[in-house]
């Protein structure tokens, strides 16, 4: 089907393109985690929160978690190896990851971003250290998508210069919090803020929890929220507040300030805008939550690759041995796609990386509607890199059958705690809807209003104008796209313009349904707001997915395109093949239905990505090695064990007994 | 869209429809399961253990947990009860119900098929009572899928009268078995059988693993799987023998005989036959496993409808209370059409109880084919219940957000459970393999033997006749299918006649597709008798899937006709329309590519899925409520708190504050 079939790579090659900027980061977790940082099987809840809670004070300095934190206050401003760092250590262990996490990324992370030099000077050094372990209290038991309609009120008393921090009701409380239930001594803890009377939305306090010697402080009620799902080392926990003092100057003020007298101000006049500006700042913790769990998925991968060049099930006519896992087009089937998708999405992980590590590097602050695209596009990867996790984990661990389910192989640990990140750090339903309005957003005159959807987004409503925001190598694509001929049949479904062009048109033409459909629904069910947006939910989420497919595989081709080893070059280009077809072949449905593919065409796609799986087969392992996951991080017991039985077997059949024979 | 949406129905005529034949058997166990047997959260691999042991030999007789044992042998020769009673403990407990399936339905159940009176005489009685607890020892660690290739051999000496059992290498050790690591005080063991220097094949013995005092026997090593992903009250286990004596009588001999000189018998000349005759008996226990996933998926869609209809998210302008997540397009998106999954694969599934029941029931062996039938739909439901399950377990857990992760809301214990059932009692895609195997063997002519796939299969090579088998009410089905008119775009899509047609005519035509291009790859691939097999791998798997949604889509439909009960029949009837349009929705690259839809009509699907979801939203209670699962045993702290929560915010938010007003 394709010209001819890539030759052999070098994976080291192939992993100095896949580790890009900050490789060195990578390097010094590669050479510094050592075994006593991997997960431990079996151990008790207690174990591993004890065990944890000791590794993160144990991090070697040379891996720089805190590498975000201003220069001089622990860090050396680094946002992007910071990311790159959190990503290193979900390759290791996630709750070590999601520890480190909550620590230094949202935790540390608030007290950077919202607030103040004093808050700065006096804290961030213990943070960094570990010295000064803390939460990120925001979400509550009733409020977890809509943080913005929070309960918990923090109401400001000029008589005696503090605020008073309360839990009304049980729907109020701190929920989910990491590092609260053991070992958590302060907490950013966001509330409504009120003052002479008036509400002026969400802000965030740093306020002490525990004493000294680890006793929840006065009027503070910690729980505990019990075993989870997974990522057992990590201490979620309940928290409420029961008229709790907090000092003034523990306000996290830099978008807003109360002084002595109560007077509330603030350089953003709309709370609801402020609020969002302020989550804004936290974008980083979303993407080093998407990629942690393309981290997971890498190791998922090699394992059930590896595993698969290894395990061998069925005789087949004339051979000597039973036949390899991944000699079955249905493994194929299950494995290099994934693992193509994988590919694709780690060059859109690292093209965001940069350019939020630019963004953190720019003296000017970001323009708003730079700040908003890479909101939308964090958002919209960390839902697609989740779910792709997910996913995939899964299909890893039936891969592997049996062994799959066995602790000592490490899926069911990568499964159970991963499957989290599809919905913390923002849901990824409500994720999508976010970057579906702020594709609408530049619309919206067409149709009113989109608060009909609720507000939990970070898109501030201005009118946008551009509506493909090219994320890469913006004219190297639309060169590409230029040059495929009119006639899109006459093309081979492998031309790279042609891929280009069918997931862009796709995603234009769901944006043009979905602002028609808005349109009419606003003209005629004015009285039923909510069934305006809702009845097209589901076009809109679909809007928002085919939004990030495009991001994605333009990342890929710029990084197809900036690899200069030709070896290297020439197989990424395949696996961006079997990316670009396995999306369109996923959705045949809406290309037929659109008239973007003929029946012949589309059948020929699937016929190419088989073709494609052939030919990608002998590549596997090289593929997967060069993700440069340590041998002894992948902690595999089948992979220590399976090619010594395999061989052990194969002497002894050989061997045979003179003294039997088949009846 | 549709003509009117179906009335209210009373849930319970709705759960009489459902709990169908052996109603008595759920009744026994919703009467008599206390909370006593229901998941304890967070208790160690050992308590857990410890636990299921002693919950195990607990069970009140009431429901019948070994009634499929021959009466007067400890149970009362009533399959399908056995089978609907392994379902209602999977309602209750996983860890239990599989502990439970490896006594009663595994090691009972081979020793009731495989032995003959002198072993039932011997030890049904006790293995009834639980007195003697055993283990199912056939999966080696080497093979599980290829079972016919086990290494473990089992050699006969006519000067000791024994046998000796014997693992000759680590990939020979029997692996992952249940009841092993803690409790089994016997096996039923399969090994190569030899006498006279001639091997016959699998066969099983009855071997004593353990003595009275709980050690292993001379020459028998017992090591432990470990932790899970999940199941963590059922002791998997590693058995190796070192050349073990085991008595002449011991071998389970109904299907192959050794006499006291060595002399091979058997009612079945060929050794591959005879094995897979062996296994078919055994078709039972993947039954009871599809079965149980489903009843897995009822608990977590219970849940997260009925936390749905409590949760509320988000605004809408001019309401005074958030939106129920239920209200929400996506959410029901998630939910409806797994429900209707749900519905329709239960009426597959008691179709196939009850049709398994009465094989059992009647006096004359089962013929082969329908033997072979039988063993086919097991197969392909066992696939499509458990990844279903899967599929939904995860999307209820994210459907509850950040409480769908935590414990005590029970879906990670459902998720974690039930994960393995995909691949054992048979791996998902070696079991459609079969299935497809089956729809094809009777061309297997036109491209010569099916071998190239292996052997994994309970098909025998016949001839077989007749390609389209229809299920259930077979004329019913047939009446539906030729009232359609000829020109089908002038049919609605909800027109059942129309909805059967497609589902036969996308197998249909799959299979004529898989037959043309097995004799194709047969004319042009002599040398790769592999590849012949391997290159349509694809092809087969989806005509095995599209066999399976054919007779669940017709046992659906039979289960529809047979309500008598206008509003429940209606209600059923819009839910059956969900089904078979979903699935229609989910393959329409397919049917758009085969010219089965044009691209209106398959527009037009979707539309009217999107105005079932509308419809059924204010049924989504009843059909949860229909599974009839008692309210404990949801066993879930968000559905007994949430409610509560809501109302106390709600009550706080009207009071407000008067002092304080938004800025």
């Amino acid at each position: 089907m394709t010209d001819h079939a890539p030759g052999p790579v070098d994976p080291t090659v192939l992993r100095q393109v896949l580790d890009g900027p900050w490789a060195e980061v990578r390097d010094a977790h590669r050479a510094h985690l050592d075994e006593r940082f991997l997960p431990v099987y079996g151990e008790s809840g207690d174990q591993a929160r004890e065990r944890i809670t000791r590794l993160l004070t144990e991090l070697p300095t040379e891996v720089g978690i805190a590498s975000a934190f201003p220069t001089g206050h622990g860090g050396r401003s680094d946002v992007g190896a910071s990311i790159v760092a959190s990503e290193m250590l979900a390759q290791v262990d996630l709750s070590l990851m999601v520890k480190a996490g909550v620590q230094w990324g949202l935790f540390g992370g608030a007290v950077v971003a919202l607030g103040t030099r004093r808050h700065h000077e006096a804290y961030l050094r213990d943070i960094a250290s570990a010295k000064l372990l803390g939460c990120f209290a925001m979400t509550e038991t009733g409020h977890g998508s809509d943080v913005q309609q929070l309960r918990t009120t923090c109401t400001y008393d000029p008589q005696t210069q503090t605020f008073d921090l309360h839990t009304p009701h049980e729907a109020a409380r701190k929920d989910y919090i990491g590092n609260a239930a053991r070992d958590g001594r302060m907490a950013v803890v966001f509330a409504q803020l009120i003052t002479g009377g008036q509400r002026h939305g969400v802000h965030a306090w740093l306020v002490p929890i525990r004493d000294e010697r680890g006793n929840p402080m006065p009027g503070v009620t910690i729980g505990d929220a019990g075993p989870k799902a997974g990522l057992a080392g990590v201490d979620n926990g309940r928290i409420s507040f029961d008229h709790v003092s907090v000092p003034r100057d523990m306000l996290l003020d830099r978008y807003g300030q109360v002084a002595a007298d109560g007077t509330y101000t603030s350089p953003i006049d709309n709370d609801s805008r402020r609020f969002f500006t302020m989550l804004g700042t936290l974008v980083r913790g979303r993407v080093s939550v998407g990629g942690a769990a393309s981290a997971a998925t890498r190791s998922a991968l090699t394992i059930a690759v590896r595993y698969g060049d290894l395990r061998r099930q069925f005789g087949t006519p004339g051979a000597e041995r039973e036949v390899l896992l991944n000699d079955y087009l249905a493994h194929q089937r299950k494995l290099l796609p994934a693992l193509a998708t994988t590919y694709a999405l780690h060059f859109a992980h690292t093209e965001l990386v940069t350019a939020l590590d630019q963004a953190h590097r720019d003296d000017s602050p970001l323009d708003e509607h730079r700040q908003r695209e890479l909101e939308s596009r964090a958002a919209g990867l960390k839902a697609a890199q989740t779910w792709h996790a997910t996913r995939t984990i899964q299909t890893c661990r039936e891969a592997c059958g049996g062994a799959g389910y066995l602790a000592e192989n490490r899926l069911p640990g990568l499964k159970a705690d991963i499957d989290v990140f599809t919905t913390f750090e923002g849901d990824n339903t409500v994720l999508l809807q976010m970057v579906a309005k702020g594709l609408l957003t530049g619309y919206r005159d067409a149709f009113g209003s989109l608060d009909g959807w609720g507000r939990a987004s970070f898109v501030a409503e201005q009118v946008r104008e551009m509506m493909i925001e090219r994320t890469a190598a913006r004219s190297l694509i639309q060169r590409l796209i230029s040059a495929v001929p009119g006639q899109d049949d006459e093309v081979a479904v492998t031309d790279r313009g042609w891929q280009l062009k069918v997931f862009e048109d796709r995603e234009k033409h769901l944006l043009d349904g979905a602002i028609r459909r808005l349109r009419n629904g606003a003209a005629t069910k004015k009285d039923r707001p909510f069934d305006i947006f809702n009845d097209v939910q589901d076009h809109v989420l679909t809007l928002a997915a085919a939004h990030v497919d495009r991001i994605t595989l333009e990342a890929f081709v710029a990084g197809v395109e900036a690899t200069t080893d030709p070896a290297a070059r020439a197989l990424l280009s395949r696996v961006c093949d079997l990316y670009a077809l396995s999306v369109i072949e996923t959705h045949k449905g809406w290309f037929l239905e659109h008239g973007r593919l003929t029946p012949a065409r589309s059948k020929a796609v699937t016929a190419v990505v088989n073709g494609l799986l052939k030919e990608l087969r002998p590549q596997m392992g090289t593929l997967v090695d060069a993700f440069g996951i340590p041998p002894a991080w992948l902690h595999s017991a089948i992979l220590r064990e399976e090619a010594n039985r395999q061989e052990t077997m194969a002497a002894h059949d050989a061997a045979g007994d003179p003294q039997v024979v088949p009846a």
